[in-house]
C-alpha cells in the first residue's frame, strides 16, 4: 500500500517538498493542504508589480493547477489544516482527522503585528496573498501618501515600489538606518540618498506609536516619535516570525529563533515530522547561531530536502551563509554573513578591507560603481561576511562570496584572484580583489 | 644612489610595473620605453568605438602624461629599444647604452602574420595602435564589405562591431565553431545564430587562401577554400604571438608556449630581469601546461608582481586558472579553464553537468537565459573547467568559477550552494547550481 504524505503549506518550501517527495517516491500518495487558492506563485514578485515594473500579477503564478495534477500532487486548496495529532498520525481538516504516513510542516510565517492602538484599522496592508495585493493594487492609484513600517527587505523593496508607483511614500523605522540587522551605515547610504532623490520620506529611530482612523475605520495617519504622518495606506513589513502555533501545540520542539528544530535531514523532533522553509531555524554556518527568516530560495530548498527524506530518500541541508540580496532606490545592496555592525555587537573579531570599484571598464556606456566589504577572521584570514552596493552583478558576487565564506576562501586568496576584463562586462580590477587587497595592505604596514 | 629601473613596453604590463616599482622604492629611477606615441591607454576598447557602443577614441586613455610625471615616472614616448644586453646591463636606444639596475621585459605580442599571397596590402587592419585606430575609424563608413580573419575573442568582438556599424561582415576561420580553443559547439552556438541574425556570413571550416589586391595595392577580396569575398577592409584578429625577439637574443629563455620563461617572482631566467604581459607563458593551474596570450587584466596584474620584485619587494604570482567572458552578437559567453572539446583532445578525464537556466525571476522584465556547462574531475568532483552562455552575470560567475578551480570546490558544494533569489536580479534557482546538479544526477544513477 503506498505511503500516505501529508504537506502543510502550499509555499515554497511546501511545493518543494511535494515535488520532492513525489519524484522520490512515485508510488506515493501526496498531499499538500493549503489555506490559499493558490499554491505556488511568486509572492516575492508583488511589490515589482505595485511598482510597475511587472505588468500584471498573472505572470507571478508558477504553474498551472493542471500541472500539479498531472505530477500527482494532491493540492486542497482553501483547506485549513486547524490541528495535527503525532500520535494518532493525522492532520485535522473540516473537524475530521486525516491520516498521514509521514507529516512535513511548511507552515510559513505571520507578520510581527505592531504592538500599538489601530493595528487593526482598514488601510493596514500586510503583504502576503496574491489575491489580496490584486485588490490592494487597484486602490493604489488614489493613495497620495503610504508609509512603510521598518526598513527590511520588504520595507526597501515596497519604498522603492510605490516611490515608482508615484505616491508620496514614508519610510518609518526604529533603527538608524536601513535593513541595519545585515548591513552598515555606508552600505545603505547610497540607497538612502537615492530614496530621497525619489521623493521618499525617511523616518529612522522613530517609534511608530499609534495607528490613526477615521471615522469609517479607515487609515488616515500613523503617529510617531517624529511626529503624525498623514496616509491612506501602512505597509506592514515587520519582521517574518515563524509560523509554529500548530506545531507547537502538537510537540515539535521550538527553538532560540522561534522556529521549529530540524536536523541536516529537515526532520523535526518527532518522528515521521519533516518541517522546511519559513516555520524552521537552521544554523548559521559561522556562528553556529540558529537563524529564520530566509528567503523563498532558502524555502524550496529546504522543502526539497525534506520532501526527499519524508520520501524515504536521503538528502541532507548544510548550514547557511545567506547570500542576499536586492534592488533598493537606484541600487542594488546585497551581502553575506554578517556586517560590521553585527559582527562587532556579537563580540566577533575581524579584520576589514573596503574598495570602491566599477562594473565595466571605466569608459564603457552605463559602467556602475560597486561598492564591496568584506570581513574576515584574524589570522586565518577566512571570509566571514561581505556587504555591497552597486549598480550591477550584486547578486553574482554575493552567490560567490557566500560559497567563499562556507569553504574558507581567504583575503590571500581573494586579493589574487584571477577575473574577466572585457569593457562591456568586467572592469580591469575585480572589486572584490580591490576591497581583499585593501585589507592586506592594513595588516602588511 | 636610486637604483635605476627600466621597463621596455608601456601596455598594461609595463605600466603596471612601473607604478609598483616606484610604489615598492620611491626612490627609484623608473624609464619606461615604449614605441608609441601613448601610453596607459585601453586596447580593449577600439572594437566598441567601431561598433559605436563607445562614442570616442579619447575617453579609451587612463591617464594624462602629466599623471606619470607626477608619480615620478619617466616614461620616453616614441622611443624604441633595438636591443638589450644582460652581461653589461645596459638597453640600447638611438644607438646609445641606456644602463639599468633591473629590467622588466613588458614587449607585449604581434598578430601572427597570415602566410599567404597579399599579406602586405593596404586595408590589412592589425588593430592594435590607438593612433592608427583613430585613422582607421574615419574610413570605415566607407567600407561595405569587411572580413574578419580568426574567431579569437578579438575577432568575436569586431565581427559584432562591424555588424553593430552596418557592414557586410564575414567571418573567415579554419575550425568548425566560434572561439573552438575555449569553447565547445554548444556553448558557441547562440552566439553564431545571432551574428547570423545580424547579418554577418559565417565561413567556418574555411583556409584563407590569399588576400586580393587592385591596381594601387587595396585589399578587394580574400580567396578562401570556400570561394572569394569581396571586401575593402581585412581584419586581421589572428592568434598573438609573444615578442620576443629581442629577449631571446639577450639570452632570456623561451618556452614551450613561446614566451619568456618566468619564476612566480615573475624573474626571468637571467638575473636582474623579469618579464610580465604577453611577452611571457605561465603555468595553467589545472594542467601544469605553460600558456600564454591572457588578458590584460593577468598582464597588468603581472607587471605589478614583476615592479614589486624588481624594486626589491616581494610578491608573488599564483598559476593561472583564465577566467574569460565577452559580448559576441547578442550573448555574453564566457569561462573558466577547459572546455568539453579541450578536455577530450588533452585527455583529460572529466565528469559533466549540464544545465539552462535564467537570470532573474521567470516572470521579470528582461530575463535572460543562462546556460552553464560544468567539468570536474572524476572520483573528487573538483570542478576543472566551466563555460556558459547568457544574457546577464556571466563575468561575475567566471570569476566565482575560476576561484573554484583554483581552491578545489567540488560540484556537490556548487549542487548545494545557496543563492539570492530576488525577482529583479537572480532566480530562484541558480543556473551554476542546477549545473552540478545534472552532473550528480548522472552520476548517482
Amino acid at each position: 500500500m503506498p505511503q500516505r504524505i501529508v504537506v502543510i503549506g502550499g509555499g515554497a518550501a511546501g511545493i518543494g517538498a511535494a515535488g520532492a517527495a513525489k519524484g522520490t517516491d512515485p508510488s506515493a500518495e501526496v498531499i499538500v493542504f493549503t489555506d490559499y487558492q493558490d499554491a505556488a506563485y511568486s509572492p516575492c514578485g508583488i511589490p515589482y508589480v505595485h511598482g510597475g515594473e511587472i505588468p500584471d500579477f498573472e505572470r507571478l503564478f508558477l504553474g498551472s493547477k493542471q500541472q500539479y495534477v498531472e505530477q500527482g500532487i494532491d493540492i486542497r486548496y482553501e483547506t485549513h489544516v486547524s490541528a495535527y495529532d503525532t500520535a494518532s498520525k493525522t492532520v485535522t481538516v473540516h473537524g475530521e482527522p486525516v491520516p498521514y504516513d509521514k507529516l512535513i510542516v511548511a507552515s510559513g510565517w505571520n507578520y510581527g503585528t505592531p504592538d500599538v492602538a489601530g493595528a487593526d484599522l482598514t488601510g493596514l496592508y500586510y503583504m502576503k496573498n496574491i489575491r489580496e495585493a490584486m485588490e490592494r493594487d487597484k486602490t493604489l492609484d488614489s493613495v497620495t501618501s503610504a508609509v512603510v513600517l521598518e526598513a527590511g527587505p520588504l520595507g526597501l523593496e515596497m519604498v522603492t515600489a510605490l516611490c515608482h508607483r508615484g505616491i508620496e511614500t514614508h519610510l518609518v523605522d526604529p533603527s538608524p538606518w536601513a535593513l541595519s540587522m545585515a548591513t552598515d551605515p555606508d552600505i545603505a547610504k547610497p540607497v538612502e540618498d537615492s530614496w530621497v532623490e525619489m521623493g521618499a520620506k525617511l523616518h529612522f529611530n522613530t517609534k511608530l506609536e499609534a495607528i490613526l482612523g477615521d471615522a469609517n475605520g479607515a487609515v488616515r495617519a500613523v503617529q510617531t516619535s517624529d511626529g503624525e504622518i498623514a496616509c491612506q495606506l501602512v505597509v506592514v513589513a515587520t519582521h517574518k516570525e515563524p509560523n509554529t502555533e500548530l506545531g507547537a501545540a502538537a510537540g515539535l520542539a521550538v527553538g532560540s529563533a522561534g522556529g521549529f528544530i530540524v536536523d541536516e535531514s529537515m526532520a523535526s523532533s518527532v518522528e515521521d515530522v519533516w518541517a522546511a522553509g519559513d516555520c524552521i531555524e537552521v544554523p548559521h554556518g559561522v556562528s553556529n547561531i540558529p537563524i529564520q527568516g530566509l528567503s523563498g530560495s532558502h524555502a524550496y530548498s529546504q522543502g526539497k530536502v525534506a520532501g526527499v527524506n519524508a520520501a524515504g530518500g536521503t538528502r541532507t541541508y548544510q548550514p547557511v551563509y545567506v547570500p542576499w540580496g536586492l534592488v533598493a532606490g537606484k541600487w542594488m545592496i546585497g551581502g553575506v554573513s554578517f556586517s560590521e555592525t553585527l559582527a562587532t555587537a556579537l563580540g566577533i573579531p575581524f579584520v576589514m578591507g573596503v574598495a570602491q570599484g566599477i562594473s565595466r571598464a571605466r569608459y564603457y556606456p552605463d559602467v556602475k560603481p560597486v561598492k564591496v566589504k568584506l570581513l574576515a577572521q584574524p589570522g586565518t584570514l577566512k571570509l566571514i561576511g561581505a556587504q555591497m552596493v552597486g549598480g550591477e552583478g550584486i547578486k553574482e558576487r554575493a552567490d560567490f562570496l557566500a560559497m567563499a565564506v562556507r569553504t574558507g576562501i581567504t583575503l590571500r586568496d581573494l586579493a589574487t584572484m584571477e577575473n574577466v576584463y572585457s569593457p562591456p562586462i568586467g572592469a580591469l580590477n575585480e572589486p572584490i580583489a580591490l576591497a581583499a587587497q585593501n585589507a592586506l595592505s592594513q595588516l602588511d604596514t
